[in-house]
């Protein structure tokens, strides 16, 4: 099997199941315990909250574990300190998570606007900067678009928002950022930054919220007071453990990892292109993370060349897992032309796949395309 | 070791830890994409749900996985429909996952009160009646006390509750009853129950909400969609797999572990009431939940004692983990003599401990509370 579906998940590092599968075994207790059993996975969960915020160059920032993605954007969007009716902007192409927040928000009389997105996937800056006012009080915009891997400059529009409303918030969903594009929380100058484990070869249900200094953000979760009050829940230490373990591994290999899925995704296509009578190329590679590349190809349905990639074996993506069960808001965005809208197919690496998968990859993506475009005219 | 603090939380059981690894290693697609090993893994949620649904009887009512009874309890506060305003009854004894989102429904201005505690940790359902009125929205009590084992005739206090006021809704914690004692959640009727994994020998992180159909609840997370819209967020099939089996290990050797435990909590009772000169026994052991003996040595501090019974290998607890860096509130409930107030100890067991063990725990505590209570008096 050819798995090119890493945006949506990732395989777990062998060592990560071994070192959560042993801690499920022999350091399961209660962290908030007062035994030395108890202290001692209490002195585990800080080593990982240390690695996990090494390798996001947190510096004084808080680094709260909690169950994934999702809930930490949820927890920037929702429990930010927000002035009533105040504006809020988020970018067009934010993931669902953050989307559905803000559609909340703007249900209780805030007044969420969307930053528009370019034909590659970014937010566009000068519309953005139009939108900005002194009553801006949340600014949301992801650190690398999980549907075209486009890298939006975040210091940059932390920097404009901060210019316009000092007071603003400015939170970054860095999901698909970390671990794939260098990330340094301190450079950046966000407030509050998302990430996750599962997409880091790390397992699924933690993930983790970066708060800078003073930043004013409750709880989304209240109760026993874990996490210093911030998330409350009995922590999971085996996932934290087996969390900053991943982004221990992702971090030590990174250059060269950079350069092995940068590579694989140019040679892809390239492949593609030359393959390919009708196919766009939606990722601006010049621009864009290493590991994501977005295609559409003309007169075929995304959907249905990815079950016919699945007969040869190749797993790929239409676009966000967890919107692909509905109609996708995305490809409506993105400016394309009715012959590619409904084409879309995102391919996305990781460490573990190979470049000489790459050519395989792009031959049968022609074949195949081909194959449904006979067929759709006959 | 004798560990004695399973209500703070359990030993995995050794089929769910190598369920979950194997999970983690052969199944980690995310289960929302659209190729065949992704509906494998929804397919394995959906048995995973059935499973946890028939421990619970929970009928035609819905079983959403989430991160654990934390974020179970919060739902429940924070996201049922509540008129502005309007009352909400909370136990008093209530785990903090509860008491911390009625506190901050009270600064958001309900009329939030908190139902008093019998002696024995239970509600006194006398109080907890005065206190209903036709403005009631939310009802919060616990099936089985962290604190003590005591267990609420929650189908007696529903019931009250809808005849006193017919739309509002009735939420219990059974973080500490799933597994200890018959839960049947259609026969409750109950609207809303809150249950963990890690207290059933699951792994850590993972846990479910049940609602009741057509019980006005919305979500607390917001995102991609998952769990049919109820709570978003990439899907923990490894957890929810482990979780799953945990469930259904519990509830297969149900009564002989039932007997097991009760067993143990009434001869370590009898041993420690003849061995120990100064101590009352909270947990009345004719009404409790099986798994918990609660004690209170007078004299003595219960944390100092835990410490003396941790250096003969022996874990116990001092009321709820989560509120153990604290100064419990829970103590100041019971209407506790000075004398005694200080000197409470949670003995909480699991399938895991044998009875050959109660006697060996008995003698220690005697000894060490005669040796603290010598120490107190130089």
């Amino acid at each position: 099997m050819i798995y090119l579906d890493n945006a949506a998940t990732t395989r777990m590092y062998d060592g990560a199941i071994t070192l959560m599968a042993q801690a499920c075994g022999e350091r399961w207790f209660n962290a908030s315990a007062l035994y030395k059993e108890a202290s001692d996975e209490s002195r585990r969960i800080k080593e990982a909250r240390e690695k996990v915020s090494a390798a996001l160059k947190a510096g004084d920032g808080d680094v709260y574990f909690l169950s994934g993605g999702t809930e930490a954007d949820n927890t920037a969007l929702m429990c930010t300190r927000k002035a009533k009716g105040s504006r809020i902007i988020v970018g067009e192409g934010e993931h669902d998570a953050v989307i559905n927040p803000a559609k909340q928000l703007k249900e209780q009389g805030f007044d969420v606007v969307f930053a528009p997105i370019k034909p590659d996937g970014g937010v566009d800056e000068e519309k953005f900067a139009g939108l900005l006012s002194c009553d801006v009080s949340l600014v949301s915009v992801m650190h690398v678009s999980n549907e075209t891997g486009a890298v939006n400059d975040i210091k940059k529009l932390a920097a404009l928002t901060k210019r316009v409303a000092p007071k603003a918030v400015f939170h970054s969903d860095g999901v698909q950022a970390f671990g794939k594009i260098k990330v340094n929380l301190r450079d950046l100058g966000v407030d509050l930054y998302s990430v996750s484990s599962h997409k880091i070869h790390g397992p699924k249900g933690i993930g983790a919220l970066y708060v800078a200094k003073g930043a004013p953000v409750k709880p989304l979760v209240y109760g026993g007071g874990q996490e210093k009050g911030f998330r409350s829940g009995t922590e999971n230490g085996p996932a934290v453990e087996a969390f900053a373990f991943a982004a221990e591994q992702t971090m030590r290999d990174f250059e060269a990892n950079y350069s092995k899925k940068r590579n694989f995704i140019e040679q892809l296509k390239s492949e593609l292109q030359s393959a390919c009578p009708e196919v766009r190329i939606i990722t601006d590679t010049e621009r864009s993370a290493p590991h994501i590349l977005t295609v559409a190809f003309g007169g075929v349905r995304g959907e249905v060349l990815l079950h016919a990639l699945e007969k040869r074996g190749i797993l790929v993506g239409v676009g966000s897992a967890c919107s692909s069960h509905r109609e996708s808001r995305f490809k409506t965005l993105l400016g394309l032309d009715e012959h590619y809208r409904d084409g879309i197919v995102r391919f996305s690496v990781s460490e573990f796949n190979d470049i000489s998968q790459a050519a395989e990859v792009a031959e049968a993506a022609a074949e195949e395309a081909a194959k449904l475009r006979e067929y759709a005219r006959k």
